[in-house]
């Protein structure tokens, strides 16, 4: 039976191509539990893979023919085949972290074909260190990055002895999946209808080119915020290509708590003080560190008073700030502080913007392939900023996937034709987690990056007096 | 720059579809030289996918638009990325040839995108046995199964100190890769233009009304045959999935060169009883054995005088013969005699041909879903027979890549709806190597296949008094 597709996940579908496939992954890395037999992967491999039933969402496949008349529309797959979808792999030796990250890339590098479910997961063994990893990649119009992380968390529990979780994929008697009550502020509890009415603006924008285009016209200008910068044409605001490269890394929240708390800034300058202290490292390597400095989209949680949108099922908005991160300065204070000046700028600007306004900032992130189009439209020709820097909060205490222990977990993101690196942090378990996904060719030696963030952590540290 | 898509090539390309890809791999099995280090595997795949440059077969892929008026051309790859092409891969724990044959079917599964040129290669490490595997996986408009599996071969040297062997894919200095004298009678010497033409006459039919459809729906009929019967309908002979399954073994050739002996039949008969004999037992234990006996097409070479066709290259051609398997028979020795007794009828029946028939003949068994339709307007509904069976010599001296010992090559062929099961064997040094390929829902257990082809062997062997 087919069902009609909204017409966001239409136009990720529409916006696919080789060189921009549409799908977002997670990497989550695993720690066997005691007394793990010699079988165990293929255990966990075959519990995944043999749900008693599939959830609808991992069934569905989109289809457009003469009889829908071009347009998309969800169809069940008649020959479903989980052997398809959740694979059983391995490392090469010698099963570093670094072969891992090589088969992550390769594989955010493949696109899901359209004529199946779009998803895979990849229970991965071989690691030298005895981990097991779960890379998992999930398509655009299935699910937005948040709620695909949302989705692989509810596997998850607090409860290490617990072994009767259900796969992610699997149907479930409620609607929803568990949540832990310690997260409720996190991101990961915006309701998925939030993320999707953002989204539906964009969508929605193509046949509405009245006030709300008008007003993302001028939230990407940056005219809705009392501050105004221009970003520079950098080797990230290029057409990028097919190929993929994904970096991954953690480090202790401590150790940016304790530089914020002795500089007077947030953990998230911070985070992103690392960032703009890498990219600045990266791009002189390559001599190509441009004069002015470079912009980052960092998407914000809001609260509903903040946001002054009441939605339907709680009150929380997500809205998105332009950073300057100021790589033209060479210390590392001076990038802090004037990071979270940009900032502190960036969200009074917000909280003076309409609800209309800040959703349709929030658009940009979530649904750039199409909005920038349409803006093309309207005599913008790029972007405002070089560069997403998402941090989305994760679960704080230790979680369990049916006995073993979560020691990370990393997204993968998508980079489109303009934005060929996008660094997104999760938060878990006393970790920020990075990943670091971008195109293979756009961005050369993209691995480079987390010694550089390493470093600047470090030389943060010296500044900071910690 | 453009270049035209042969007829041929673009109907694979037009035929392929999720449940029906087009494409033929091939499976080898390595043991590394004395003193590989642990690097070795690396190593390998390392000089893989780093050919000082890439031959125009391997670079170029499929387009279509507006512009050439939704007509396939080839164009050269913008954005070759050879790690997207040559893959290192290994294999979970246990590492048992079960582990091999489930990666490979999973592989085999999974279409080639036409977005990139279309081949894959797979350095695969992990057998417990420390043995290396090379999967490789090419799109029938690229190459047809035997010179596919020719170029393969291309990499091969009967030396085993020599390291400067080629990949594949590498553009050689001369046209035609080295060949072995040894090998000068077999079917991978046939010129490709021989298979080309063979190839071509089917893709030229749907213009071509007149005497060649008429020749290839009689020979399809056996009218053209001294014999006439009709294949049963069986569960091979329906709609397939995409899903595939790979089963291989190799047994002694020497074997089966002593059951021919001792019964006066060919090492080909006792080959094609171990077939009938497996496929009885496979199809009785579903409860789906017809009651009248299956046939299988088996193309067979033809010299130059026998197939009185004088090609431009040399006087090589390939027919195909309808051989009644009786399995129906319970006697393995009564199975074998029929078998023996079908296959010199059918190659009389060939014989008497005039080379216009051969050639038609040749043409259902090397571009099926090509021939099938055009039947189906000549009022043909299915096919005479219900699986293909080929016999492909092989090299007969050992082989070795860069100093790896080859020590099995089995072929992965295409199933296609209505023709759901392939059996495919490859001759190496003394061994007999057979490639079962099959869509896994339509055959299920095909893996059983293997043990039952064992248990034949010896039951022929017994009846035989060998």
């Amino acid at each position: 039976m087919a069902t009609p597709i909204d017409p966001t996940s239409a136009a990720f579908l529409v916006a696919e191509s080789r060189t921009q496939p549409m799908h977002v992954g997670g990497l989550q890395l695993f720690r066997k539990p005691e007394g793990a037999g010699r079988d165990y992967v293929r255990q966990v491999y075959e519990q995944l893979s043999a749900p008693q039933e599939i959830a609808p969402l991992f069934l569905k496949r989109p289809h457009r023919s003469m009889k829908t008349a071009g347009q998309y529309v969800w169809i069940e797959d008649d020959h479903f085949d989980i052997e398809h979808h959740v694979r059983h792999s391995a490392l090469p030796k010698p099963g570093r972290v670094r072969e891992l990250l090589e088969l992550c890339s390769r594989l955010h590098g493949q696109r899901l074909a359209h004529e199946r479910p779009l998803w895979e997961a990849h229970v991965i063994e071989g690691l030298r260190d005895g981990r097991v990893a779960l890379y998992t990649k999930t398509h655009h119009a299935l699910v937005d990055g948040v709620s695909a992380m949302r989705l692989l968390q509810s596997v998850l529990t607090t409860d290490p002895e617990r072994r009767d979780m259900p796969a992610p994929w699997a149907r479930r008697e409620s609607t929803r999946p568990p949540r832990e009550p310690q997260d409720a502020a996190s991101v990961l509890d915006l309701p998925a209808s939030a993320f999707r009415t953002a989204l539906g603006i964009s969508a929605e924008a193509a046949g509405m080119p009245g006030a709300l285009v008008r007003t993302l016209a001028r939230g990407v200008r940056n005219e809705t915020s009392a501050v105004s910068f221009y970003a520079p044409r950098t080797i990230f605001n290029q057409p990028i290509t097919g190929s993929r490269r994904f970096a991954a890394q953690d480090w202790p929240i401590e150790r940016m708590r304790e530089i914020g708390k002795a500089t007077g800034t947030t953990m998230n300058d911070v985070v992103l003080a690392m960032c703009s202290g890498a990219l600045r490292t990266y791009l002189l390597e390559l001599d190509a560190l441009p004069e002015a400095g470079l912009v980052a989209m960092v998407p914000v949680g809001l609260n509903a008073k903040q946001a002054n949108i009441a939605s339907a099922e709680g009150g929380n908005a997500v809205g998105s700030v332009m950073v300057q991160l100021s790589t033209d300065l060479p210390d590392p204070a001076d990038r802090l502080a004037a990071i979270h000046t940009s900032m502190v700028d960036g969200k009074d600007a917000l909280s003076s913007m309409t609800p209309m306004q800040i959703l349709a900032m929030s658009a940009i992130g979530m649904a750039p392939t199409i909005v920038y189009p349409i803006l093309g439209m309207h005599g913008i020709m790029r972007p405002p900023f070089n560069v997403v820097i998402s941090n989305v909060p994760g679960p704080r205490s230790v979680q369990y996937m049916n006995g073993a222990r979560l020691e990370g977990m990393y997204p993968l993101s998508i980079p489109i034709n303009g934005m060929a690196l996008n660094i997104t942090c999760t938060s878990y378990d006393g970790k920020m987690c990075f990943g670091l996904t971008g195109c293979r060719r756009t961005v050369p030696h993209l691995q480079r990056l987390l010694a550089y963030l390493d470093a600047e952590l470090i030389a943060l540290e010296k500044v900071a007096g910690v």
